[in-house]
């Protein structure tokens, strides 16, 4: 076995919902999963005498036999279920206090807390899923828009892999034939030709450009395009927050200076997430906390990738601020334009005119906003990356590939060629995970949620 | 039939479970449940085909019959499910986006969107539980201490439903007899002994009592108990609330003024649920945003069971305030105790002394805090009233059941003394269902949250 070090045959036990719905459900997986879950639960029938896919209505007993609540167990066997072993799915009423009590109770009876993503983690080890499935499981959860849930169900339903996989198969053919030409060495013979292997190297090369180059498209879609909104106080940046969100996120009032903390808000836009951070107005400042708040304003700048730079109609002026233009889209906004009788002033600025307080502009602004994204790349075939590791993977096949190239172009013998292709097979190989080590497993899985 | 305004044919659906988990839960309930959820739904079965308690793994389709998730379909049928409808519980992983689709997916194949505790309500109507156990679930679901459990569990499981019933069956037996001396009138028998009927009158009264004084302890268990923390500006009421609550709730500087808005926070203390406001600090000021902060602070008094006034070890003053010490817990605290060398100038003050920067103190504090609500009346027996619904019944009936003894008393016609009794019998009626209208259950029922 390649993963000895996890122990996959303790009982794990975790909720499986967030709190605060109507129901709660807490799953236990494991050789031992039926037993603890008979032990506190009382039906007419014994789950250990039930068939799988089913389920039982019952109620569940502490250890002084109180009824705690009533409950419906979805009971699986081994190996239909998700992680593959023997699973109970104790439904509950949505209360933390019952989830609690439930998961001390297992964990007595010798279960353990599953760690973050430790039931998909056997889903992978007991072979259910490879890894970049795995990983797709984790985005589809987070996905809170039709793109990124797009990209997400794609890559879980296997589009990425079977395009991996076509990629690596091509690549081991070559392989072997230019290994095929090693044990030939003595007698200079060729089985590879070199034209051929060039052609199909450029291919496979263009193919993970890309992939590498989707990325940039796929992080934003998955994480959101951050939006700062920054200003001198009082032009309206936390109104136009408000507007843009359609809703009372921002404390708002006519003293400059409201806002101290950035303020951060998500809407979708046609399918698209972005995340907008409402500043502390810039000017210089003797008060301490709202230095404190400037301060923040740099540093949502930094992290942002779209700039609303906004001020007033009455005062249409943009001091200047230090921007990226190579990473960042810096777009100029007046606002109040409700409040200027003659438009003289604002016509020879470069900017969209809008007024947060009436929503006038909003929707134009709106539509500039969505056009910094652009999914027209995307349809139900195409793969995007959008998985931080898997780009770096991505990066690194790449730069192998250049690298048999060279080689290539040098005539270097084909066992360095080979060599190379070999490290880019290895690269492609740690996205599906054919080559993975512990530490990749347990850096990956802990960025899922506890439960799944 | 007695509700049938409530249009219970129609097939409904909504989220049983809150987003942000690892999976969510979409509940169908209705007599199209099945067919709905087969026309979104590919297995090796068809739903429509299988047998009740039983779990199906497929996959999830839209309308252009793309897939958007692998799901777990757990079927019940009628009667045999919560609602007693045809019901299907769909498992997705847990994202909103996909949540929304298959809702939109559901409706558009005839399903209506629940309202609040739509579900629970036709589970009502379907004679699955009363009214008082209907309300429970909603309870068990809000509970998050201990405390609030044991009560909302005691009554969902029908501890409180068959108190009630006892009591009138008691009554229900008098009102019979004495409706038997009307048949008889003119033959003036009795056939109530009016001595007995005292007794009964009596000890059903102090039944009745004894629940309507139950429920200030109810309401603070349940609800939690309100505290206000106040004092002057910087005595360090930020510093407390994070010591009480053990967490970084409140933005805490060594500027006064710091806190504007009221900062909530609650925490359990051995069961009970303590809810902290910290509020801005009470001193004249011209500074509107202040002003406002300071009108929030007696609002919090006004709704606080428990006012914690502080003031600093530096200066031990505590300004007056009005409080009504009836309905209200009055505790002074001294803080920054690690601030003097020398106890002298606190030695007369009664109060509680503690540096919450220091966090010496807090457990006594605590203790003190915890002793305001008496749990001791409290074990798996006894019944306490927390639903202000039932309160206000109870009250009616006790208002009833005092006409009814002062009717007896003044020898008054058994038909006056029955039409008492009988008013007692409606108000008791109304806290398990058996006395209803539309209206209440409207009130009742929206109260829940979506998807119960």
């Amino acid at each position: 076995m390649r993963y000895d070090i996890v122990d996959t045959t303790t009982t794990i036990v975790a909720p499986a919902t967030a709190a605060g719905g109507a129901v709660m459900v807490v799953r236990i997986s494991g050789s031992r999963a039926i037993e603890i879950a008979d032990s506190m639960f009382r039906s007419r029938r014994r789950l250990a005498d039930c068939q799988g896919n089913t389920l039982h209505y019952g109620t569940l007993h502490d250890e002084h036999d109180e009824a705690l609540d009533d409950v419906v167990v979805a009971l699986f066997r081994a190996p239909h279920s998700y992680t593959g072993d023997d699973t109970a799915e104790i439904t509950i009423h949505g209360s933390e206090h019952i989830c609690s009590e439930l998961i001390r109770l297992a964990i007595e009876r010798g279960a353990q807390m599953a760690t973050a993503g430790e039931f998909t983690r056997r889903a992978f080890l007991a072979g259910k899923m490879d890894l970049s499935r795995a990983e797709a499981v984790a985005d589809i959860i987070a996905s809170d828009s039709r793109w990124s849930h797009n990209i997400a169900s794609t890559q879980m339903r296997g589009g990425y892999s079977e395009h991996l996989a076509s990629l690596r198969d091509e690549l081991l053919r070559l392989c072997s034939l230019l290994e095929l030409e090693l044990d030939f060495s003595e007698e200079d013979v060729e089985f590879a030709d070199r034209r051929a292997l060039y052609t199909i190297l450029d291919e496979v090369g263009m193919q993970i450009e890309k992939l590498t180059s989707s990325f940039s498209l796929g992080n934003a879609i998955k994480n959101g395009v951050n939006v700062a909104i920054v200003g001198e106080p009082n032009v309206g940046k936390s109104t136009l927050l408000n507007a843009l969100i359609e809703d009372d996120r921002a404390m708002v009032s006519d003293i400059a200076g409201t806002t101290r903390d950035t303020i951060e808000a998500t809407t979708n836009i046609d399918g698209v997430l972005f995340r907008f951070v409402d500043t502390a107005g810039l000017r210089t400042t003797e008060n301490e906390l709202e230095q404190m708040g400037i301060d923040r304003t740099y540093q949502a700048i930094e992290n942002a990738h779209v700039i609303l730079h906004l001020c007033s109609a009455e005062n249409p002026e943009f001091a200047p601020i230090k921007i990226d233009s190579s990473t960042k889209r810096y777009i100029k906004v007046i606002n109040k334009i409700d409040r200027i009788t003659s438009s003289d002033s604002i016509a020879n600025v470069d900017a969209i005119c809008i007024s947060a307080k009436l929503h006038s502009g909003i929707d134009s602004l709106r539509d500039t906003l969505r056009s910094t994204v652009d999914t027209s790349k995307l349809n139900s075939n195409s793969v995007v990356v959008s998985n931080m590791r898997h780009y770096a993977a991505l990066k690194s096949a790449g730069e192998a590939l250049q690298s048999a190239r060279i080689a290539l172009h040098n005539n270097l013998s084909s066992e360095l060629i080979s060599e190379d292709i070999r490290q880019v097979l290895h690269h492609l190989g740690e996205i599906t995970g054919e080559i993975t080590s512990t530490d990749i497993l347990n850096s990956i899985f802990s960025k899922f949620c506890i439960g799944k």
